[in-house]
């Protein structure tokens, strides 16, 4: 079978074998397949969706189009997160030394952002000296020492996906449940994980806006994660405001070592602490290290309250050459106070485009960012504020881009005469 | 709009706008929209079919993605031919005289052959010295001389149903309907015709083999015609079994030669006669040449009987540079004979293939063919043999090939006990 037959297969809605979506993976990986072919299939597989068993078989012959990180050796359980992306979505900052310290093996590679959605790499690079281009031989050996590490996602590993993004990006079929699944778990199987743990963002600051959407896709990364042998866990969380009070690369790294050290006290802050330890629960069970999420909970909150998950953080960051007391400050810091009343609304996607206004973020994918602008939330949907209170704070590299962003801000923070309840954390 | 977003609405099955397909033509045309993206839409285009108006708009876009064939100046009416393809399939060469010996200005570009379906190009090209790249100032100043003119497709005319069909051929979108129409449609008005005979295919030999289909498709080619301005009158004629006697380029050149020298006595040929007389009386009377098809057919007749037509014939070759008397002739003719009974099938596809083994077709695009060889049918579905009556010859390079050849058409003629009509030319 050639991969024209694949092709029409897809196209007929027919069923592709094991040996097809093997062609179709290697061939990506090694550009014998030509990018117009592979993007008829792309476009063919988006309107006719791939079954379970297909996604499956997809997924692991992307894990398997490249290298992978065999973590023989290291402790188990092995484990993995990964979020779909978000405003001000800082969790594996937190997270991460949370399981570290609580005895798991984390080995992460993670992205960059683009659009809103704002990537852990970029977060990361606003630490001074911090390393993302750990070899997998170096990541192996940082996590055997302090049971975590973190690179920026190599070239190497499942380098099939990394065609088909490519090109789902600039096909139009980026939406599909199948492939984003594939996509996302094909990557964790080949660094290795055992365990993921996977936060399904929804609403205007992420990628899926639609509840029933975020449902089938987080079903299938389970049921995926089944058939391929790996265990996937996955809650879905609120997206229609930013996730804690920091949007912006420095800012948000402030204010995870802020969680960690136990200095949660706004409102958003405690919103996305509680996001962390439900994660932190939920994986500690999944992987078994806990017997139930009850106890994880138990377990994650000692880390945070003893410090430990402080001083797993320190270590991370300084075993990648990282100085996290050195974070880029902007030059400019510029408060936005409101009438009184009961905020109705912080929408996501505004926040998230103001940060990339202030150059915080990427419209496109060569954009240089700056890493130390961005916004700092103070309040909260539900919560009540006084008149003058305090909402936020604009942190800019100039007047001008302060003032613009502070009028995008205004108008994505709706303050209303009437009070509603603070919206549930996870949906569904 | 970017064409990103022209592949969405393709894909989510919305409507298109003219200037969303126009550029879709100049990006495919002047190489500004990468073959990746355009394959996308064409999947999308396949699976979420184009409406009348847009396969018209996308139809017009293309006649207007190059350079166009002036006709002005030229005697009216302008027409042309096109058939879907099939084996055996030499009307042009008997059509084109007989139009222009009735007065009507022919202006025709014609393809290579590929598979079992053969390409007037191929056949013209076994006339020794036979020109195939005039350029369209030598197309007009010969059609106005002799009303009759006929070149390879050259790379200005439509450009951008060139890339667009190379990208078909590779990503399974060739069969879609309106893709198909725009296709032949944009070519024909760029080369300037008003009037457009097309004879549907429709069998075993053909690229349709479902009448539904190819009456989907006769139907889209008149009302896409229609939207355009553009005359355009179908027929879909019988493709299960080869049209004519001769199948290979030297042989049906000959068989042409024969139709206009009014020696057409076997079966076979007689029924390819009545086929371009068929065509011949549409279109004099599609083209208001004629009154009817029925003053057509006379007009038609005349010309084949007055030698007229053979004249224009020789006229055309000899305006081409070709010398239509020194034919290739095969090395080795071999006979098939059968047993006595009825004719039940002459599988036009087998045949075809047969020919393409003796080297006189194309499995690939970069095939070297040999022009010399073919099949020679002496009957035809429906008619009586006697036992050790001949039923073909095989003309091939060596015995070899003419061994095998006879063996694959032996299967391909099947004799029955039993007398069975001949089955109708036109179908639907």
């Amino acid at each position: 079978m050639t991969f024209l037959d694949v092709i029409a297969t897809r196209r007929d809605g027919g069923v592709h074998r094991e040996e097809d979506l093997r062609l179709l993976a290697d061939g990506s990986a090694d550009g014998s397949i030509p990018d117009y072919q592979l993007s008829a299939w792309l476009m063919a597989a988006f309107l006719n969706p791939l079954s379970d068993q297909e996604t499956a078989w997809l997924t692991m012959a992307m894990a398997q189009s490249g290298d992978r990180i065999d973590l023989t050796g290291l402790p188990k359980p092995w484990v993995d997160k990964h979020s779909t992306g978000g405003v001000g979505d800082k969790t594996t900052l937190v997270l991460l030394p949370i399981l570290a310290a609580c005895g798991l093996t984390v080995v992460k590679m993670s992205g960059r952002g683009l659009g809103i959605t704002g990537g852990t790499v970029d977060k990361l690079s606003s630490i001074p000296g911090f390393r993302l281009d750990l070899s997998p031989e170096e990541m192996k050996a940082q996590a055997s020492r302090i049971g975590l590490a973190l690179t920026g996602q190599t070239p190497d590993l499942a380098p099939a996906d990394k065609t088909l993004y490519a090109l789902r990006d600039v096909t139009a079929t980026v939406a599909s449940i199948p492939l984003i699944v594939s996509s996302i778990l094909s990557k964790k199987i080949a660094g290795g994980a055992e365990t993921i743990v996977i936060d399904v963002k929804c609403g205007s600051g992420a990628f899926m806006t639609d509840l029933k959407e975020a449902t089938h896709l987080s079903r299938l990364l389970v049921s995926t994660g089944d058939l391929c042998g790996l265990k996937v866990k996955t809650s879905i969380s609120d997206m229609n405001q930013p996730l804690g009070s920091a949007v912006g690369n420095s800012l948000e790294v402030a204010e995870a070592l802020a969680v960690l050290s136990g200095e949660a006290f706004a409102p958003p802050t405690t919103r996305f602490r509680e996001l962390c330890l439900h994660y932190a629960a939920e994986t500690l069970a999944a992987s078994g290290k806990c017997l139930s999420e009850s106890e994880g909970r138990m377990a994650a909150e000692r880390a945070l309250d003893t410090g430990a998950a402080l001083n797993k953080a320190y270590e991370w960051f300084k075993a990648q050459g990282g100085d996290a007391d050195r974070l880029p400050e902007a030059h400019v810091v510029a408060p936005l106070s409101g009438e009184g009343g009961w905020v109705q609304e912080v929408d996501a996607e505004a926040v998230g485009r103001a940060v990339i206004e202030l150059g915080g973020g990427r419209s496109r994918k060569e954009d240089v960012i700056d890493l130390s602008v961005g916004v700092k939330l103070h309040v909260q949907v539900g919560q009540q504020v006084g008149s003058g209170g305090l909402l936020a704070e604009v942190h800019a590299a100039s007047d001008d881009d302060a003032e613009q962003a502070l009028a995008s801000l205004k108008a994505a923070i709706r303050i209303g005469p009437n009070p509603i309840p603070e919206p549930p954390l996870f949906l569904g």
